[in-house]
């Protein structure tokens, strides 16, 4: 084959630039490694004024991306628009209709309309390949879809959002709150327009619940993902947690179980020393565990134009191969519409509350723990200049459903500030 | 595509056994995900009455698998026998002859004569997979193939020996020397009936020229590996290094360099709390470095049933998906040969030798390092009851050129007894 695989790149921010990059600077490397040359042919974007550091007058303009998707001589529309509605998803459909593969980077609109946009690409016979949609550079969704295909996959774990880690390594490295850390990483231009898609863990369950449809053969379902941000996390939080070696993380956990799908995104202690634990900065670790392979970890970088551009690209060099695979791993009919359940295994949990400083107060607590069947494995009341007093409790395993009614409880005593915040303690 | 894929595997031992029980077990799952059911025709091994733990009464039998690799109702040979020559080789080629598929785990073979079966297969219109020859059930091969396919690769480093990890990580958890936690490792049957492969690193060597051959375009070329072994790593050493916060690791590093490609497999001192210094046991890690992605570190289970089937199962299912590429990621023809030099970059060296006791014997080598250009950045000797002296000595950065020529004016000073034992400090 030496006819080239002409592309089509909407959206030329970092990444789209990023790509441009790669095909200008390693054609001869791209077109030996997949035996024709990789090319673009057009390109679209907001505005077409803006120095983005790269050439792009060899490439027509289109001002529409949906006109771009349905150029003659675009073989596959490379989205890197974003946004789960509007262009990017028009355009999308766009292409698939008028018979072109797609490449995108847009977890959301996988996240939430993955099952529709893999039907309609089955039905037209073309591929719409993500890797770049989870894990930045990691080649996840490559190594889950293809490297483990024999496997059963019993659980895929991981820290997927890049900036809600960095906060947090850098609220412990640095001793800062959680306002200070956020506003730096706004300022540096790490978090989403909408900063609440990072630190609610909108974006990071957007990519889990992509990962799970591959691993357990289900209908991506986001709405089935239960999510809890880093918003609430303190620095005395990271502290206390660091007294006990641990770190605390923004974990995904997806695993399949009698009850259902579980899928949650949510901060958890992690032993420090693990692999997870060791993570700092913007990087991401996903953890996939196969009947036969065991535990497989992929650390990279979560984002930037370089890791994405490279995710991008490894899947363009697929297609250029001849590779098709069908989005979610399985023919999308195949897929199973997930039953979603709550995680049900019991662990530890760390619970962090504000207490009125009140003769009984502490023991209104322990009891309410108690009568939950929660036993207590270490417990400490704070010095205090407040009019509240900081309590750390650390359970022994304890289910949800306990957990949950001892929180009501804790409602209920009049002494508790505010919901406390409870973590889970995962030994991962 | 409702043809099934017919598999004929040669070599039933462990890893064999596994791909029977995955392919019997896991059959709908397989279909689903590849479009067509995967089944086993025929298999072949040395003995035929032996219990495997897998029933293989549906399967005809093959004496000889150069007639299995033949038949006319196989379409991939899975060859799972082992050995660079002999009848891995025969079976291989006369698969490839007879127009079939190859997949193995065969990294002596690859390593040896990679090129030439390459070239063959792509002949023929075949394709060899050989996921499960580098580091068991990590999908390494596929990433640095497909994933980063749009990568220039800068540097592939990696552990990816796990019985050599297993003994320096049990001799430092132990506190054993090397002798006894050997003769443990074979009691287990965690080494090779040539033990030598294992711990004279040449097996990890055979890996790390297979990812160079991918990772730089070039010809396998594995008598281009600097090899050397843990055999003179003493407990001492392990000590020493934990001492300084280090750990000693049989690591592989390949780079392309302007003198040529570097290619080396040998214990190496890495910060400990790096994610290569935490690896413990049997646990593999490969670090691929990429000019657009960084570095993307893969970590899980080097060896063993379920994770060697896992990584055979993925490259059938592959094929089963109708993918193919060439062996090493681009037409043999095209890969050039490799120019083997030698490890340029300068380093800190950790350095261990026995000296006489005699008065001027540390001054005398101290003088043999200054004149070769050598600084000393530690040195220690310590108390011993022995008739010579353990000497210690961590060097600044300094070249191979210079550290060989040390080594030459040791062994002319007279006081130093046999060969210092020298292990390159790396900062991964």
């Amino acid at each position: 084959m030496t006819t080239p695989l002409r592309l089509g790149i909407a959206g030329l921010g970092t990444v789209g630039a990023g790509v441009v990059k790669i095909v200008q600077s390693r054609a001869n490397l791209l077109a030996q490694r997949s035996g024709r040359p990789v090319v673009i042919t057009a390109v679209s974007a907001r505005t077409r004024d803006k120095d983005r550091g790269v050439d792009l007058s060899a490439y027509d303009w289109e001002d529409d991306p949906v006109a771009l998707a349905r150029r003659d001589d675009v073989d596959v529309l490379v989205e890197l628009m974003g946004g789960s509605d509007g262009p990017a998803k028009a355009a999308t459909e766009a292409a698939i209709a008028s018979g072109k593969d797609v490449v995108t980077a847009n977890k959301a609109m996988l996240a939430i309309h993955g099952q529709a946009l893999a039907e309609a690409a089955e039905e037209a016979g073309r591929v719409i390949r993500f890797e770049a949609a989870v894990a930045g550079g990691i080649p996840v969704v490559k190594a889950l879809t293809e490297g483990l295909a024999g496997n059963s996959i019993e659980r895929v774990m991981g820290v997927m959002n890049g900036t809600c880690n960095y906060i947090l390594t850098r609220m412990e490295g640095e001793g800062l709150p959680y306002e200070t850390v956020f506003d730096e990483a706004n300022a540096l231009g790490y978090l989403e327009a909408d900063p609440t898609l990072d630190v609610g863990g909108i974006d990071a369950g957007h990519k889990l619940a992509l990962l799970a449809s591959i691993a357990f053969g289900t209908r991506v379902d986001f709405a089935g993902v239960e999510l809890e941000g880093i918003e609430r996390i303190s620095i005395d939080d990271i502290r206390h947690a660091a007294d006990m070696g641990f770190r605390i993380k923004l974990l995904g956990v997806a695993q399949m179980t009698g009850r259902g799908l579980e899928q949650r995104m949510s901060p958890c202690l992690v032993p420090a020393s693990s692999p997870l634990g060791t993570l700092e900065g913007p990087t991401n670790m996903v953890v996939l565990e196969g009947d036969a392979v065991g535990q497989v970890f992929l650390r990279g970088a979560g984002a930037g134009e370089g890791p994405t551009a490279s995710a991008v690209m490894g899947d363009v060099m697929d297609i250029a191969r001849g590779f098709r695979v069908s989005t979610f791993g399985a023919p999308a009919a195949a897929l199973e519409p997930a039953r979603a359940a709550r995680a049900s295994a019991a662990a530890p949990y760390y619970l962090r509350m504000e207490l009125e400083d009140r003769p009984g107060a502490l023991a209104k607590v322990a009891t309410v723990l108690g009568e939950a069947g929660i036993s207590i494995d270490r417990m400490r009341q704070y010095r205090h200049t407040d009019p509240t007093a900081p309590v750390l409790i650390v359970t022994h395993k304890t289910t949800r459903d306990a957990l949950d009614h001892a929180r009501a409880g804790f409602a209920a005593t009049g002494v508790v500030a505010g919901d406390p915040v409870a973590l889970r303690i995962e030994q991962v």
